[in-house]
């Protein structure tokens, strides 16, 4: 049997998730910088999950989704419709698993990320660049094959994957007094939330947004999800919009969403890779781009930052 | 009383190098990418000196040399001429003792190291760009502050403290078959060859030189030093020749060195900023791109690989 997790996920949800996912990924490191410390005025922890299998944190969430799934569903495979991480993340994870995983892609994606996702073994199957055109490939997909399809974030299977990440950085950290990630559909910021109330009580959790693509920011002053209409940023890994899964949890535990242009994204990006020598997405800069911003509000702080992702074209760089 | 060492460096002489050193320099992580791994067909342990203050392994002679220094001779300073990492390593570590640097750089020299050089407190005195100029412009320097010249590798002090990174290599992995590094003036070079003969009895090294500075391969098969005139590479690293304190150690330890051209060096480059997610320069890659390209010496083995620094202009980058 398929074992769903129809709740937000408590504490030893999360705990299990993380047992069952160690072995496949890599504990990835936290460091520090100390002219980064200087610059922000505050100590800042960053989790490298750049350095994470497929390139980004996606991998915790579409593998725990993946083995949790029973003998029987697996064999079938598992479907996504994604251009970006999430694909690679699930294909590996099924890789892993040796069952076929079939990912909808527009037809227009750049030629680096289908080879990728074909890099690790995915069926890719085109469809036009819209949204609809999406969602009824992979209706279409799902049918024919039996494949289970794994949402990229309005899952709590993919939620306690994601808390993983925070679990770590609060284990390998003295206590944090803030921790800011990224939120694009929230999958992330959800379980980093659950994460920090459950193992690292007193910590609050902020994220950073596109204004281009502020679709959490507004959701949280309205009280209600606001889809992104026609988002904007460099931030490309934060375009989607907030579920209702992972809108109830940030309502209910997340401090505030900083928005940053893509200017300030684009500086802070390139702060991080000419002072720590790592390659960060514009997505994963987000964060420190708020951090930088809001500099009162971190100023002598303890900071956990999640660094989501380093898949970047290297020859169309931002700078 | 100045400590000199003035006989090649002992593993004693290593050992209480890096015991000096420790307090100051990071303990740089050793990183491994199974993707990596699968496209050069062997395991290869990568020393993260990228990471290292400063951005280079050049802190850590730097350090040594000045921390080997008389309280009253450093307090008249120390001097170089050097328009790279040596600079701004010498410049930190003389800040860290809260004495001056005095740092000789041709007037011609990039902006952002002339700044990166101030950063660390040093003094900056310009001379015109050739390499009499600059010996007379240091001599002077010299001669009016009574500050010491610290020579970026023809120094037993350096190539102690450079031999460090190889030790920590050493001591972070299981048995090496091989350790490669890059090859410019040969501080690094010399040292880890001392350290693999001291601490890892059984590991070859080698080196990766540019083709368009190879002296020291010319030099090794000469049996002599035979000086680089005019070099032209990407690797701007590596442009020094040997001297004779580093030519000796490396005719003695030194397997073989592999030259590669700028091609190969900016495919490597391009390939670990990719698949590793970190900030390498041009002279850093030279070994992975030595072993890329004689695949079948190192088929199969367990090479360590020594990433001297992250470095580089990223407005200007060759891909």
């Amino acid at each position: 049997m398929n074992k769903l997790i129809s709740t937000i996920p408590e504490k030893a949800t999360i705990e299990e998730a993380h047992e069952r996912i160690t072995p496949y990924i890599h504990r990835t490191p936290v460091l520090t910088c100390e002219s980064i410390n200087k610059i922000a005025g505050t100590s800042i922890f960053f989790k490298c999950e750049n350095f994470q299998k497929v390139g980004a944190f996606k991998f915790r969430g579409a593998s725990n989704a993946v083995f949790l799934l029973s003998e029987e569903v697996l064999k079938r495979g598992v479907a996504t419709h994604s251009s970006g991480n999430h694909a690679q993340a699930l294909a590996l994870a099924a890789m892993l698993k040796g069952v076929p995983a079939f990912i909808v892609m527009p037809e227009n994606a750049p030629g680096v990320k289908i080879e990728a996702v074909k890099g690790y073994g995915a069926e890719v199957i085109f469809c036009k660049s819209n949204l609809a055109a999406r969602e009824k490939t992979l209706e279409k997909v799902v049918n024919d094959t039996g494949s289970t399809f794994i949402h990229p974030y309005d899952d709590y299977r993919i939620i306690a994957g994601q808390a993983t990440a925070a679990k770590e950085l609060i284990e390998d950290t003295a206590q944090l007094d803030i921790i800011v990630t990224p939120v694009g559909g929230g999958g992330l910021l959800s379980g980093t939330a659950l994460a920090a109330k459950y193992f690292s009580s007193g910590t609050k959790v902020y994220a950073g947004e596109p204004m281009g693509a502020d679709d959490a920011y507004r959701s949280l002053r309205k009280g209600k999800i606001i889809p992104s209409i026609n988002p904007d940023t460099i931030a490309d890994g934060l375009l989607t919009s907030l579920s209702e899964k992972t809108f109830e949890i940030i309502q209910r535990e997340v401090q505030e969403i900083i928005t940053v242009d893509d200017d300030e994204i684009i500086a802070a990006m390139k702060l991080l890779w000419e002072r720590m020598k790592i390659v960060v997405e514009p997505s994963g800069a987000v964060p420190f781009a708020a951090v930088l911003k809001s500099r009162k509000l971190f100023s002598a702080k303890s900071v956990g930052i999640i660094l989501s992702g380093g898949n970047v074209n290297l020859t169309k760089l931002p700078f």
